[in-house]
This record gives C-alpha cells, sequence and structure tokens, in this order.
C-alpha cells in the first residue's frame, strides 16, 4: 500500500517515520498546502493539514478515488464532516477515516468497547497533563501575550486545571493580562492559573496523557470498574493512529466498503498489519 | 432481535439480565443441554455451555441460519474453532462470534488497539485477583481434596501466583496432598501456595480483574505507554459481552457479512444499540 502525506508539521513528520516503519506501507512522498495535487499516486493520503482544512483536501481527494485520513478534531462537528464526505466516497468507490487520532479517534473506540461492557453508568475522559492547542492560540491572541503555553491538568470527573505560562509583551501589565485570559471564554469555566515565564520555549513539551474511568452496571450488574490510561507523545501517537488507520481504509476499500467512517466503525483487526490467521492467534 | 440462551449457569443467567436490560432485545428463552432445539425461535442463540461442548451446538444452529456468539477460552484452539465454523455460517448465511468474553474478547480488542497504536513493544496482560476454573477444576481433581478454589494473582509482566484453598478429604494428609498440587502441571511452572480451610464455599466470589500494559514504539517516538484496568464481576461482564456481540452479529448477517468472527473482526460501533448518528455523537 503507498502512503502520501498532505501537510508537514509534527503530525505530518510523525506520520512519515510511521509509515517507514511499517513492514507492508510504502511512503509515497509529503505534499504541501499549494502543491499541485494532480499527480500524486497513493493507495490513501494522510491529510495532516490545520483541522479547517480537511474537508476540502478530504473531498477532492475521495473524488479521485483515493482513500483519505484526517485527525479532525472538532467534537461538535464530526457527524457533519462524515455526511459530507459520506456520498463522495460512495460515489467514487474511496474510503475516508475521520477523526483518526487519540481524542477523538482511539479514545472513542476504548469509550464504545466500555459502554458495550457496561451499557449503564458514567464515563469520564481525563486529559493532560499536557499541551490544549485550542486554550494556547486562545492565550496567544490576548493583548500584551507575546507567546503562551496553556497546559491541561486533569481534576478527575472530567475537570480541568488551566495552567497558562505566558511572555509579556514588553510595554503589558501582567495583571491587566491575566485579568483578560481569565475572563476569555476558553477560560472563564474553568480553575486557571496565570504565571508570567521568561521563556515560554522553554517549557514545551509534547507529552499528553489520558486517563478515561467508567463505573457502570453489566445486565444487572453494578460496580464494573474500567480504566483506561496512557502516557504518550501526543504527535506521535497521532501520526501512528492516522497511519494504522490508512491501513483499515484501503483494506476496507479492497472489499468495497466505501464511505465515511469513524475509528468506532473500524475493526481493529484491520488497523494491523499481517494475516487474519497470525494476528487472530497472537492477540486473541 | 430475538436473543434466546442455551445453558443456565453463572453465564446463563448473567446474559439473561443483560438480554432484559437491553432496549433493543427481546428475550427468547432458556434452553437447557438436552433440549430439542427444533423449534427454536431467535435470532441469535447465546452458548453458555462448558467450552468444549461450544463448536457441536454452534455448528447445528448456523447450519439453520442461527447467528451464534460463546465465550470459547481455550486461547490456543480459538483460530481452529473459527475455521470449523466459517464454511458452516457462509454457506447458510449465518454469523457465528467466537470467543466473546472479556480474555478472550474485549482484553484481545484492547490488545489489537495498543499494537496499532505502538506497533513494536510488549504488551503484559495480568489476571486477578480472580478465581481460575482450570486451576480450580485442576485442584479438585487431585486425590484427598474435597473441594478447592484456586485464585490467580498477578505479579506483574504475566506473571502469576496461585493460591490454593482447599478442603481436605477426612481421612487424607496436608502435606502428601500439597505435594501432589505442587508437583501437578498447572502448579508446577507458577509460584504456588497451598492452604488448608474449614469451608471452600466461605471463600467463594466471582470477582476478577484485568491489569493490561503496553510500552512501545509510535513510529520512532519510544516510551508510549499505556494501561487498561478492570475489576468486575466475572460472570455479569462475560454475558453482557455476550449479549453485546449478539447484537453485532444479527446486523452483521442483515449487512450479508456471513462467516465466523473473533472479536477483534467486530466493529465497536455494532456493540451497541442507537443509531450510527447518535452513537458517533455520544461517544467519537
Amino acid at each position: 500500500m503507498k502512503i502520501a502525506i498532505l501537510g508537514y508539521g509534527n503530525i505530518g513528520r510523525a506520520a512519515e517515520q510511521a509509515i517507514k516503519a511499517a513492514p507492508d506501507l510504502t511512503f509515497a512522498g509529503i505534499y504541501h498546502h499549494n502543491d499541485c495535487l494532480d499527480n500524486l499516486d497513493a493507495d490513501a493520503v494522510l491529510i495532516c493539514t490545520p483541522t479547517r482544512e480537511v474537508h476540502q483536501f478530504a473531498a477532492v481527494l475521495a473524488a479521485r478515488g483515493i482513500c483519505t485520513v484526517d485527525s479532525f478534531d472538532i467534537h461538535g462537528q464530526i457527524w457533519d464532516l462524515r455526511e459530507a464526505l459520506e456520498p463522495v466516497c460512495v460515489a467514487h468507490k474511496s474510503v475516508s477515516i475521520i477523526s483518526a487520532g487519540w481524542d477523538p479517534g482511539t479514545d472513542s473506540m476504548v469509550r464504545a468497547l466500555l459502554m458495550s461492557m457496561a451499557p449503564k453508568g458514567l464515563t469520564f475522559t481525563n486529559f493532560g497533563p499536557g499541551r490544549s492547542m485550542g486554550h494556547t492560540v486562545a492565550a496567544k491572541a490576548i493583548k500584551g501575550v507575546k507567546n503562551a503555553l496553556s497546559m491541561t491538568i486533569p481534576l478527575g470527573t472530567g475537570i480541568h486545571r488551566r495552567m497558562v505560562y505566558i511572555e509579556l509583551e514588553p510595554a503589558a501589565d501582567f495583571k491587566t493580562v491575566e485579568a483578560a485570559i481569565l475572563a476569555d471564554d476558553y477560560f472563564a469555566h474553568d480553575e486557571t492559573h496565570v504565571i508570567a515565564v521568561e521563556s515560554v520555549d522553554a517549557l514545551n513539551n509534547v507529552a499528553h496523557g489520558v486517563n478515561l474511568v467508567r463505573s457502570g452496571v453489566s445486565g444487572d450488574t453494578h460496580n464494573q470498574r474500567f480504566e483506561f490510561n496512557m502516557s504518550i507523545n501526543n504527535p506521535a501517537l497521532t501520526g501512528q493512529v492516522m497511519v494504522s488507520a490508512a491501513r483499515a481504509a484501503v483494506r476496507m476499500r479492497e472489499r468495497g466498503e466505501y464511505g465515511a467512517k469513524t475509528m468506532i466503525e473500524l475493526r481493529p483487526i484491520d488497523l494491523l498489519p499481517g494475516t487474519k490467521q497470525a494476528l487472530v492467534k497472537a492477540l486473541v
């Protein structure tokens, strides 16, 4: 299977390594945002652009019968993206796997699995410690902020603390900037601490984590408890999940299962290299 | 969907509760080992018999176009069972989901998912504390043992301690019985402790647990760490997983995806009640 990459930021670079490490995949090159895609020759393309550009690129590629994988991460718009790409994929016999990162993505698969094991109950997804891209961008947009890093700290039951590290512009007043951050809609609803530092760059770290817990009921038996934890390099995991999803996409296209799919619509075995027999014997 | 149960031990009883708790399933009755199955009317049958009887019942039901689900648990023979049932299912347009418990079963899905997230590395599945059926049966078979309970205690990296609680026959000598247990092939390779008790029945408890850990490599990034824990009522979870798998089996039959499948060959979304839209919005 030939896999190409569109976009070459942190995730694109990590995805390249994951393709090259896979025994069954061939790296079909990097494409940049403004490159002509007419001669692109690949079974699948990993769309590693900013999330708001996913739709346009996925639609163009799917219409050429090329499978796509993205890590579109706006939770409230995932179903709409699926609905938009589904008819394009069906009409042009391609498969687009959307929101194939770790959340949305593999965490979604874990949430679905835990729901199947204990249908009644509560699941809490606790993120971090790790950098929140959305909150970091929001903090950078505040007047007087030269650079920022917003860390997400898990407090349990899906509640998070925001630790916002900022470098101030020379003329800026810390108390004024702090008040503006605390009033911003991104931060106003969570416990938030603003800390002035000399160098945000000195703090940067792509580590992230998840603690996903469910307590629920199997049949009429309560107190069934489940927990999924991970401590990971964020772009490395996202790139790897996209590559594994690309393998599933190409296999689904070969079987004629065209359409746009989220990760909970994939068979775990399709994510992995090797024969069914070897995988069942090794993993089941 | 009408779901029936064949076999009415701990798992059959738990499965009955799980069917009755499901919003989209109808309970189609209990069948016992020697019942005539000619008039059985169900979309799927949960085979809750001892594992060695699974094959015969699954083959008979699949040949009538009825979906089956079992929790066949002899890891080394799962592929052979799949191979035996596959042609029957394909010929008679049915779906048999095999080894649909928690290990093999949902743990298998977690192992596959973790492998897709970090393809190189080591996974350790640590079981317990909880009762091992196989070891309990082996201990009961030793001369001089009136009743026994073998608990599996996790020591990490897939290594387990066996705590064997026994009630002795009146004339039995503890040291002789202990030596026979320690020499038995079920116990000879693990750290094993034999303890004489007045009542094994007073110790019985269907709690069990899993601690499944993987440290691996995503692309070329090492130290990606994952952990899945659960603390559960064993038959309640097994029954629930079988019921969720039955839902997937009937959906796959409706789509013409006939055959024998293990859990890693199922889409998580198929295990759950509700529409695709509602599930994607709630879980992805």
